[in-house]
């Protein structure tokens, strides 16, 4: 195991001090859930985080205990059934929505249910041959999926508590009075670029095979879309101008309807946000977030821009360093980019939507087996987003990152940045 | 405060004490919850444990405390957007569907806010005046009836969980080996009856008021429906017999599908029941349960007989004893009615689905104010039932007593008793 | 044949003159309408025009000439698939949401359909013995019913289309400028009365047996509420003040959303309403129609009065002739109840939703075999209207008739008759 | 007006001969059809035919003669909220799923509105300078798509009836006993390519800016995927092997439930299907037809092949003469492509699935003004179609033709070719 085989996860050089740190990563988010918290279930698309935690566990039990560790006992037989996600090839499972209605076992239960597994892990990490390392290395990202999926899960459920609770306290953050910059743009040349994810590194299969392709010169923004440059949108009836809207887009912000980013709530005429710090007066130099593909599209044609495709969110991320704010900052929120210096923001603070829909590469080849359904199977009807969150755990993404939501979804961290063509 | 004041309620004959012994029984209800069992909402129809307890608490402060003990502080004031239940008069409410979501305030707090309007209730008992003490006595019996909702919702709950958790742990119960009586039939003297309840006792306003009707001769089963027959039923081919069904019933037969009472489930050919002491071989001695009005109806007529109506229910009624099966006996599942005496069981086991709409009675007047939201409101698109289940606190029922339910609500303790005319 | 045996059908007094007389009518009905006006189903709860034609012919074919006329040949076997309604023993039949995408066979075929029924007829009643009469009896009230139906339906299918095309070509009608009287009560006396059709004339099973009831004493208004007091209710808020609605009906008010009678439109602050002869302004001397039963029901609250039982109900109605406005008169919309004497307008015009579910009798048994589905199987969430409208045939309805709709159902001519207990 | 300005029209070289030819044609497709059956829509998907001849007439009434025939009298002005489709800047409309209920105007009252238009369109031409000549030629173009539309429409209307009629009558057809070629596959170089369509003749916005592309080798099939390779997956279990679907496909093939391509049904072990002339045995050397993207793409995995590109279909069908079996020839069913030469049946038959969802090329711009909603806000959740089939109108399409419709849809004329990467 040499370090390049863990890069992107975010502690140590050894697979067992990598598993530890992000295992228990896990049960410190967890922390500040109550047994209710932990375990009810907001919307189909959420899931309690009490299964979060079940979930990942049952990853490993499943497709690393059980079939390379001998003397493995399985934890509960039964949890098979109600924490399978959605491997058909592990057989029947309980119904997603349903989810929320598993008081039993408890939180208490399901940390023990972590605990007997981790046990068993190391005792398996101790001895274990290469092709296991890199069932467990991928087990390890699909916890870290799970750790921005518990957030932001947690921060819809507490959203819809007229309480507003809190999932961390809110303290005086330190004050940038710099200004924030005027949205400028950076030029990248067209040409045959390669995209995808080196195999020298962790990299999910959808990130694969690198390939050439064409891209046309293209300029990208500086910075992502800012609540205050949303806020104007909305002065200027963006929400209700058919003519930047995709017909789909425009159906459902009737039928829902929206008139605001998801959490944005009008108080006497002031905008105030629904954030894991409560709510919260919105920042207006901070990203906007919280919006739908269909809103970010309508926004860039309103702008006079467009969408960054993904492949030239790439060849402009390709060249910046991987940091930004991301979970570990224990922050939770976006950040106002005041860096008045090139392209800023590309890593964390909000997903980037793009303009491609989430298709295999030229070539692509799923993984073999039941772990195979990770992502081939959901390649339609989703948009790729790029470039990792507030509420990613540092380490986990990279440039060739394609993370994928249908175009209505809103509850993730995700914002926009505008491109246009030259 | 004469002892007719307080009939029906359990022990004592102060309010204070009646008061205490009712307040005092909801949390030994909820005992055996977990704060995560007390929050989740398995169904619209349903409430989470901790609603309950909330807002019968709600129901007190509301109405009874902040109009009548002028220091009384209401304990917060966001208690009441969340925790009103369907009374328009008393302002806007978080939606029903949603209940389920607030994992905060935790069970610990609504126990807290228990205690801080009990407190202020008992100060107030202290000095009351009569026509108070009817709205506390009406509190009292509320309290009751969400005791029983909040059994039969957390057996739904419990219901939908794969690992079939008891709410009260399965014990040896005493053997009575004696048979079970033939069904036979009592026959009731058509002629002028009186019915509804006298206003010497508490009553809920739709039992009133008393007045005349004209009964046929009928004659009525000496004893509930058996699961045993139920089964028999099932076998000829019951739920599959259109003839047998109202057009509405036979549609929610084919569309959920329903082949067999809710909770039951063939485990290789043997009947199983979820129940409050969890999943457990259906005892076919004892009276069928969780039918529907649909199905109640489809039985009599397979049997060829018909459902009572509710004035013949309250004409064999007036002739017994209330005493039976009830939640005080803390078994919490229907017993087999072995007594070969007359008609047996009219009290408690299983409510008895009637024939009769849930309508208003000749003359029928509701509560002023807010309160008289209580029950005439819900007289359209509902049956009556009668006589209480095992789930129904002790001291709960009269034969005036009306219970409502729509035809294909299957969650409560619902059974069937047989009439024929002559 | 006696006279008796007809009573209530149009024309004559032989069972052959009879069935002309009713089955011309259907197609002079039809007559105003194109092929695609017959084809076209506006909403589940109706059906197409040509569907009712067909429908009702083959009532006859499968229940009478069928089993009873030996040489008599289907028209077309593929039919009975295609115009059963809803008897499950008759076999499968074609979805009820689906009659409006049969363009063919087309209302040319369907005509011929019943040309050639109507000759096996005449053959079979010329040498018919009585229990087919009865039979053939039912038949014709049934063909009865549907021509109602097809009036009704063609009504809300035209509502739909913008153009709002004309059943009936608008004319001007007499002026009548004679006021209308001021609303009074007539008082009828409590005691044991008799109710149900007696069996020397014509009568559904429902209305059956005839048996005795104690009515208490009760007054009724002399007329059906009008539009001019409708629009009252309106202005005084009555479609947004919780408190004199059910709670299923406010729930559909607000779902709906209801703010006025179906197929009233406020034009520029003018009511005017679609009805068989185009747009019209609302004439508020008339009765109003097109109202639910929640709407019926949270009127009479807003009055101070309630709803009639159907017992109540059927004591003023025997006191009456049967003569009103029906749909003989072709002018198809309900008329000014001016007369000043008494109780006047029970038959005709309007419904009358009444106070009572569509229930059993005591002791009533439905007819046998399949056409037993006639009305028992629909006794279930639905509550009685009595008296007929403008649409009713004339001579079809009768003092102890029995109509029944869902309460939400407006597309019939529902309207709302007054009463109060003493 | 010169040639190339009408490539793609079906007769002469005016731009009034081919508007007399193609607007003719919507006459002659919709000959068959009664008035009942040119009114009713079957499904939300589907327009009546009534609306697809007012709608074709009504875009030219709107943004040509409106704007540009000074003396031009709107023929009915109600019909613009009736036949717009979804042009939002267009003003108001009546709601797409109710276009079925229009009975009136009829079929005739259209054909008269389409001589007015035809007769005023005719004068304009006469006169009328070239940037109203684009305008007109997309008249066409779009009245050729409705043309088409017009066909499948009809065919699932007719689907629905179990009469199962035949929009034209079956005629023997010549007997080609020529065996099927076996599947083989032809090479394509990678490299840059240039796809779009060319301005020197008509295409869509979508199609354009012609721009480079790399594309990989890649190898097609020489036709495309038959009924009786189709038969042959069914056999396999294709539609219950939940490892050849997309994760959104699977869940619809599960709740459909889709067990065969849409119109097919298994008459006693033979499978017959629906179609323009009536139900027919299965052709199994035929294209498979009414599949979704889902299903091709299933299908490509159990074949060990994938779907192509919407780049790799072009650069194959650049090389190929636009010729095949479309409307023109009557035959309204795809045909046996028997011909051993090359890659065969692109144009014509089946419209083909590609892998490509359909979304805006590099550097897009919609047209202005309302026209502007023609293509453009309908890039999202659609996949790309290329090639034409047996309903689509000769001349219509071109190598750099898009149509687009959601992955789920099945009632167009659509097929599967198989791709593979090298």
């Amino acid at each position: 195991m040499t370090h390049a085989d863990i890069v992107g996860l975010p502690v140590g050089n050894t697979l067992s001090e990598a598993y530890r740190a992000v295992r228990g990563q896990s049960v410190v988010l967890a922390d500040p859930l109550s047994d209710a918290d932990a375990t009810v279930q907001s919307m189909d698309d959420a899931s309690p985080a009490k299964w979060h935690l079940a979930h990942t566990t049952w990853f490993f039990e499943t497709f690393i205990l059980d079939p390379n560790l001998p003397e493995y006992e399985i934890f509960d037989d039964r949890f098979a059934f109600l924490f399978n996600s959605y491997y058909e090839g592990a057989g029947p499972r309980y119904a997603r929505p349903q989810r929320g209605l598993l008081t039993r076992p408890s939180l208490h239960e399901v940390l023990a249910y972590r605990h007997h597994v981790d046990g068993a892990m190391e005792r398996l990490m101790a001895r274990t041959s290469l092709p296991v390392r890199d069932l467990i290395l991928l087990g390890l990202h699909h916890e870290q999926q799970h750790q921005e999926l518990l957030l932001t899960d947690i921060l819809h459920l507490f959203a819809q508590n007229p309480l507003k609770p809190a999932y961390k306290s809110s303290e005086p953050l330190p004050v940038d009075t710099s200004p924030l910059p005027e949205l400028s743009w950076s030029r990248f040349e067209g040409g045959i670029h390669t995209i995808g994810s080196p195999e020298t590194a962790f990299g999910f299969d959808c990130e694969r095979p690198r390939h050439e392709t064409l891209v046309h010169s293209f300029e990208l923004a500086n910075r992502t879309v800012t609540n205050g440059e949303w806020a104007a949108f909305i002065s200027d009836g963006g929400y209700s101008n058919s003519a930047l809207w995709l017909s789909d887009g425009f159906a459902r912000v009737q039928a829902a309807p929206w008139t605001a980013p998801l959490y944005w709530e009008n108080r006497d005429g002031e905008w105030w946000s629904m954030t894991l710090r409560g709510a919260q007066p919105v920042d207006f130099d901070a990203p906007v977030s919280h919006v739908s593909y269909y809103e970010a599209d309508a926004f860039a044609s309103w702008s006079g821009a467009r969408l960054p495709t993904e492949t030239e969110w790439e060849v402009a991320a390709v060249t910046q360093k991987i940091e930004g704010n991301f979970a570990g900052s224990g922050r939770f929120r976006p950040r106002p980019q005041r860096s008045a210096r090139g392209v800023q923001g590309l890593f964390g603070d909000v997903w980037e939507w793009t303009a491609s829909a989430f298709l295999p590469y030229p070539g692509f080849k799923p993984l073999g087996g039941t772990i195979g359904e990770y992502n081939g199977k959901f390649m339609s009807g989703q948009m790729v987003l790029r470039g990792g969150s507030c509420a990613t755990p540092d380490g986990h993404v990279r440039a060739g990152y394609r993370n994928f939501f249908q175009p209505e979804k809103r509850w993730q961290f995700s914002g926009v940045r505008l491109a246009r063509s030259i």
